[in-house]
C-alpha cells in the first residue's frame, strides 16, 4: 500500500493503481518493479506537507494495488483503461504508477482529457518501434488519438520523424532549459487536463533508475514545480519508467512527485470548494 | 565476440549466435544481457583445455554476433530458426546464447532433432503462461512438436498439469539428486540430439543471476558432467536464462559450459574421424 | 502477501507473520527487509509441490502482514508473542518471517513448546551481547526459558561460554558435517516441537544476504531435509536473519524452506487425519 | 585513519571521532558504516586546498578512531559526550562522523554551544518516534536542551507538530531555496556555535546513500558554502547519516565537507592569530 | 561497436578508438571497462540530433574497437599514438574512449595540437605519482610536452606544486563556477586544438562511476556547452576515467558528450564547407 | 586491524600484513580492496574456536597494517619481502592478505621455503602474461625460483605450456576432485613449507569476488581441510585475489581460512611444545 493511502476504498478521492507493464523496454528492463519500489521509497516521507498545510493520510487516497501485467501491451492497456474507468466512475482521481510509459493509455482513455501534459526526455511520438506499435516510445502519439493537444516538457530526444510530428499544431514542446519559466497557459483553466510524468524527464543524476536515461534533463525542483502547477487542472496523473537499477533515487523522486500532485490538487480543490461555499453564503 | 571464436566465418565448425530475447520473464527480467555477459565473462578462461588437450581457438568456432530481438517471441523464434538453418547449412554446430528459454526453438527447428536433452529446474511443459503461448515456460512443450522425446535433467518445479504431461512416454524427468548418476542412454548413439541448458538447473548458489531461481539444484560439476556426456551426441546447444542480476556467477558458469560442450564435441568428433581414417587406412 | 497465502483469514491453517525487527545486528543490518524480500522472491515458485502432490494455495495459508517493529526488542517480542497467541488461538500454525533471530521468542512464547529445533551457524546461547540481553545472539538461551530442550543443527560458532552452556543436558548440538545423517529422534513423536531456521545455517554460498555469515555451512538440500523432517512434529516455524545484501539467494532459499515446511506439515497432518478417520471407520 | 589526520595525538587542533550508532533508522539502516566509508572516500582528495592555501596534514588533525556503538542510544550519547569532553579539554575541535544523527548530542553536550546550526532535510524536532525518545528525528529538539538557538538550513520535511515547534523564537528554518542567500548573522561573531551536517540536506542526486532521502535538497556547492561560512564561528562539527547504500556519492561529499570545515576554520583562526599578533606588535 | 558508427572503415570522418588502460588508478580501478560501457550506454540515444538537424549514422563515424591494454602505460601510449597516427593519416578525427586519463597522450601525440583543452576536476600536472611518471595525474603535464598551451576547465583539485605549475603562462585554469561563462577565445580560430574530457569534471552526482570523484563539479549541461563550443576547433577528442562503479550515470554522460562533439564538429565543418562552396560560386 | 590481532606488536607470534597490489588483473580489478575487506568481514567471527579450544586474541597475532602498493609489481615484491623478513626476524609467522597473487613472492622470499603449497584454480606457471613477467599468473613459477617444490591444489586452468611445466618433477598438481582425499605427505614433516591460498581455488559459488573466477572449484570445507592440514607444517601463509565485486562471500571465506591457519598452527605448535616439555620432564 502506498504509505498514507488509508482512505475508505469505497469512496476515495484519489486511487493509486500500480501498472507494472514491462515488455517494450529497448535498453534496460525493470519498470515492472516501479510500483512496488515507488511505494517502498515513499515510506521515508512525513505525512504532513508544509507547503499546503495538509496531511496526506487525510486527503482520501486509497491504493487499489497493482493491475497484474502480461506480455500483450495493447490488451493490457485496454484492461487498465477499464480499471481506471471504474476509478473515475467512483469519483476518484487515478494516480497510476508504471510500469513502462505505455500504461498512460489506461488512465488517458478512462479520463478522455482535452490536454495531455507530459514530462519526458523523449517525444514518444513514434508510429512504432521495432515493429511494435505499442512500444513506450509511441505513447504520446497514441494519447493524441484521445486528447486534442499534448504539451511535452523537458523533451530533448526524438527521431527526425517525431520532431516533424511535434511541429503540428496539437503538440507543444518545451525544451529543458525553458521548463523553469513555463507555467500552465490560461486556457488550461476550463479544460480537462491529464498529467503524465516519465521520470526520465529528470537528469540521470536525479533519476538514474530508468529504462532510457538521457542527460541534460530537469532538476528535481523543476519537475516539482511543473507537477504542482499542473495538478490543480488535472483529472489524473501517472509516474512511469521507474525501475530498480539505481540506489533508490528514481523511486524516491517519483514517490515525492506523486504526493506533490495530491497535495497541490487537494489544496486547489479545497480552495475552489471554499470559494464555492463562500459564494453560496451570499 | 566470444573469446577464441576466431574461425574463418565462411566455414566454421561451430557458430555462436546471441539471442537476447527478453519478453516473457515472469519474475526478474534481464536475459537480454545474457549474450553480452556470457561473452564477457568467458574472457577469464584459458584457451587450452586440459581434459581434452585442445585449444578453443583451434576448434573452428566463429561468432555471428546477436540476432537483434524484439517484443514478438513467436516471430523472433521463426527468424532465429532461419538464422540457425543457415548456420547448419554451412556445416556448423549452432551454439546459441539466450535470452530467455524460448529462443531454444530457433536452433531446435533448424536442427529438427529426435531427442532434446534439457537441463532445467523447471519442466517448461506449459501450454501457455498468463495467456502467452510463447512464454519461456512453454519451451519444452514446443520442442516436443519438433522432437520425438525430451529428457529433462534437474527438474524440480512444475505445475500439476506439467507433471502430468511429464508422465507421457516422450518425456523423461531426472530429478536433481539422480543427475549425478545419469548417463546418456545407449539409444542416443544413432540419434539426432539437441542440448538445451537453462542455467537455473544449477542451484542459485552457482547461478543467482537468472530469471526464476529455484533452490536445491545441481552443482556446477554435475552440470559440467552432463554437458560433457551429451555433447558427443549433439548437433546443437544453447545456454539460456542468464541475466545481469548477480556478480557474474551465472555468466561465468554458462560460458564455461558452452566451452565444455565444444571441447567434448570436438574431442569426440576428432576421435571418430581418427577411427574413420584409421579404418580408411586399412 | 506471501504468494499463495489466499486462505480465508478468519480460519486459516497457517498464518504468515512478518517480524521485521532489526536492532541488534552486530555486523550487517537489513534484516528488517527480510519479510518483504522473502515474500517477493517466493513469487518465482510454482503453486504445486511434486513431492507431496499438494498445491500451496489449497493448504489454508493466510498472511497477516508485518507486525511493525521499533527499537525496543524486549517490548517487541512481548507484543509479537501476543499476536502469535491470537494466531494459535485461532487454530493456525504461525509461520514467522524475521527480522533478526530475537523474533523467534514471539512464536515460542505463544506456543510454549517442549523442544526447540534451531538451524543456525551460531549457538545463540549468550547471556547478552554488548550489554544487550535481547541481542539476536541470545535467542536460544531465552528459548530455553520456555522450552525444555534445544537441538541446534549446523552450529559452528559460539563463545567459549556458549559452548560450555551447550554441554548441558538440555542442549544438543549437531555440527554441520553430521546434519545430513540427523533425523528427528523418536521422542519427538509425542512432544510439542518448534522449528527456527536462521538462514545463516546455510553456507554463505547459498545465503550470502544475512547479518553474520559463517563459512562451512549446510547446503540448501541439507536444510530442506531438516525442515521436511521436523515439520510433521512442529507447531510453528520461523525463518530469520534474511537481509537485502545479496542478489536474492538468501530470500529465495528462506521462502522455499517456509513452503517446504507447510507442504511437509500439511502432508503429515493429512496422513494423520486419514489414519484417524480410517480408525473411526472401524 | 582519516587521510591526512597525522597530527601528534597528544595535542591535536582537531580530532576525528567516528560514532557508528545505527539503531533508530526508520527506513534504510547502514549509518554504522559511515565513519569507515567517509574515511575511505576521503582518500581521493589532495592534501592541499587551493581556496585557503593550506595542506590538510599540517593543520593538526588527529583521528581517535571509532567509539564502538551498541543498541542503547541514550547511554551511547552519554558516553560519546564524555569522549568529546576529553577532546575539548585537550584543546581540540571535535570532528564527529556518524552514525545516525542522534550522535550529535555527544559533541553538543561536550561543547555546550549557544547556537546550533543544522543542515538537514528534516526538522528533527520530534519528542519521540515510534516511542523512542532518542530517535535520530529528535536530535535537534534534544540539542535545544543544551543550546539556546537552532538554525536549520535546507529543511523541507517535518510533522505538523515539528513545524509548530519550529515557529518558536529559538528556531530559525531556512528553506532549501533560501540557503544560497543565507549568511551567518552578525550575532554569530561573539557566540559559541556548533555545526551539524545531516548529509540528507543535500538532494538525493548528491547523496543517495542516506537513511531517509528527501528530494528537492541542496546542491553540493550550496552545502559547501554553508560549511565554509559557519566554520570560522564553530567549536565543533559533525557529518552524519551517511550509509553504504550508494556508489560513494554521500561519503565523498561528507568527507569533502569535513575537510572544508577544517580548512575554513583553520584559515579564519590563522587570520585571527595573525591579527592578534599584529596587534601585539604595536 | 559504438551505436551508429556504421561508416565505411576505409574512409571515415571520425574513428572511435577504445583505450582500456587501467593501471594507475590510485583509488577505484575499473576504467578498463570504460570503452565497453560507454558504447553500451550509448544505445539509449536517438540517431537524430535536434540541435544540429543531423543523424549520427550519416556523419561518417567508424569504430576501430579497442586497443588492447597491458600494464606498461608508457609503452601503451606509444602504441596508441601509432594507432591514432593511422587514424589521422586516413583523414579521420580520433574519438578516444578511456581507460585512465593517461591514454590522452596517444591521440595528442598523433595530432600534435597547439592547444589542449581539458575538462577535469584535477590539474593532472604532476611530475609523477607514487614514483610513477605515467600516472593519470601527470597527463596534462605530459600533454604540454607536445602542446603549447593547456586550458583546464572545472579544475578544483591539485597539489601545491601543481597549482604553482598552473600559474605559468602556458596554463589557464577555469574554476567550476566560471565554466558556465567561458567561451573559446578568438585565438582558437586558427589553431590546432585537442579536447580531453575527464568525466570527473562533472560533479559526482552526474558521474559517480569514476576513479577519483571530486565534489563541487560541473553540471551535465555545463559540460555539454563546453564540448559543443570547443568541438568546431578540435582535431580530436577523448572521454576518459569512466568506470563501472555506478548505475550507468558516468557512461551515459560520457557517451552523450562524445556524440555532442561529433554533432557540433560536423555541423561546423559542414557550414565551413558551405561557406567555402558559396565562395566558389562567386 | 584484523579483529583479535591484539598482540603486543613488539613480539607477536603471527603478523598480519596487508599487500594491496592490484596492477596485473587481466579481467576484473579490485584486489587492492582485499586487505581492508578481509579484515572487515572477519568482524563477524567469534574469538573462540571450538575445534582447537583456543581464542584467537590469545594467540599472539599482531596487525602491521598494509604495505602501500604502487604500480611496479617487481619493486613492490622486493619491498614486501624486506617487510616480511623483518616479521620473520622478529620471530613471527607472516599472514599476508593480498592483493593480487604476485604478492606471495614477498613472504616466500623472506621465508625461503623448501615446499610451496598453493591452492589455486590456475597453475600460475607462466613466464609472462601480455609481456608482463610479474603478472599474477607467473607467481608459482617465480616461487619455484626460491622453493624446491610446488604442490598446486584445485588447479583446473592453465595454458598448454603451463601444463607442460607442471609435469616436471618439482610440481605436483592435485585436481579439484582429488583434493578432498589429499593429505600432506609424510615428507612435509621435516621441511620448510609455505602455504598460499588464491581464493579462486574455491568454486565461484563460494568466492565470486575474485579477479578470474573459474567454475568447478573446491567447496569451502575442502579448502578449510587443506588449510588446517598444511598449517602445522607452514612457516607462513597468504590469502590473495579477494576483491570487492561480490556480496562479501570471498572476503568472508578468506578471513575464515586465515583464522583457521592460525588456530591449526598454534594448536600444533602448542602440542609440540607440550610434547617437548613433557619430554623435558622425564
Ligand atoms: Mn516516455
Ligand atoms: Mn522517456
Ligand atoms: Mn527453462
Ligand atoms: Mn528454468
Ligand atoms: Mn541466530
Ligand atoms: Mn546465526
Ligand atoms: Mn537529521
Ligand atoms: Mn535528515
Ligand atoms: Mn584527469
Ligand atoms: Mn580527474
Ligand atoms: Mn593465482
Ligand atoms: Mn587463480
Amino acid at each position: 500500500m502506498f504509505p498514507g493511502a488509508t482512505a475508505d476504498p469505497s469512496a476515495p478521492a484519489y486511487t493509486v493503481v500500480g501498472a507494472p507493464l514491462d515488455v517494450s523496454a529497448s535498453f534496460r528492463p525493470g519498470a515492472r518493479f516501479g510500483p512496488e519500489r515507488v511505494r517502498r521509497f515513499a515510506e521515508t516521507f512525513e505525512d504532513y506537507d508544509r507547503a499546503t498545510d495538509q496531511s496526506f493520510s487525510t486527503l482520501g487516497v486509497a491504493d487499489r494495488g497493482n493491475v497484474h501485467a502480461w506480455t500483450d501491451a495493447e490488451e493490457y492497456c485496454d484492461y487498465l483503461a477499464s480499471v481506471c474507468r471504474e476509478v473515475v466512475r467512483d469519483g476518484a482521481i487515478p494516480l497510476v504508477i508504471g510500469g513502462e510509459h505505455t500504461v498512460s493509455l489506461g488512465p488517458i482513455r478512462a479520463i478522455d482529457p482535452e490536454v495531455v501534459v507530459v514530462c519526458d526526455a523523449h517525444l514518444d511520438l513514434r508510429e512504432a518501434y521495432d515493429g511494435d506499435p505499442w512500444s513506450h516510445s509511441t505513447v504520446t502519439r497514441h494519447a493524441l488519438d484521445t486528447a486534442d493537444e499534448a504539451v511535452i516538457l523537458g523533451a530533448r530526444s526524438g527521431s527526425e520523424a517525431e520532431w516533424s510530428r511535434a511541429e503540428a499544431d496539437d503538440v507543444t514542446v518545451v525544451e529543458p532549459a525553458a521548463v523553469a519559466d513555463w507555467t500552465p497557459p490560461a486556457a488550461f483553466a476550463g479544460r480537462d487536463v491529464y498529467l503524465s510524468v516519465d521520470v526520465d524527464a529528470a537528469d540521470p543524476a536525479y533519476a538514474p533508475g530508468t529504462g532510457t536515461p538521457e542527460p541534460y534533463g530537469l532538476t528535481s525542483r523543476e519537475l516539482r514545480d511543473v507537477v504542482r502547477a499542473v495538478a490543480p487542472h488535472a483529472a489524473g496523473v501517472d509516474v512511469v519508467e521507474v525501475n530498480d537499477r539505481d540506489d533508490g533515487q528514481a523511486a524516491t523522486l517519483a514517490a515525492k512527485l506523486l504526493r506533490d500532485f495530491v497535495f497541490a490538487h487537494a489544496d486547489a480543490n479545497a480552495d475552489a470548494a471554499d470559494d464555492a461555499s463562500a459564494g453560496d453564503d451570499q
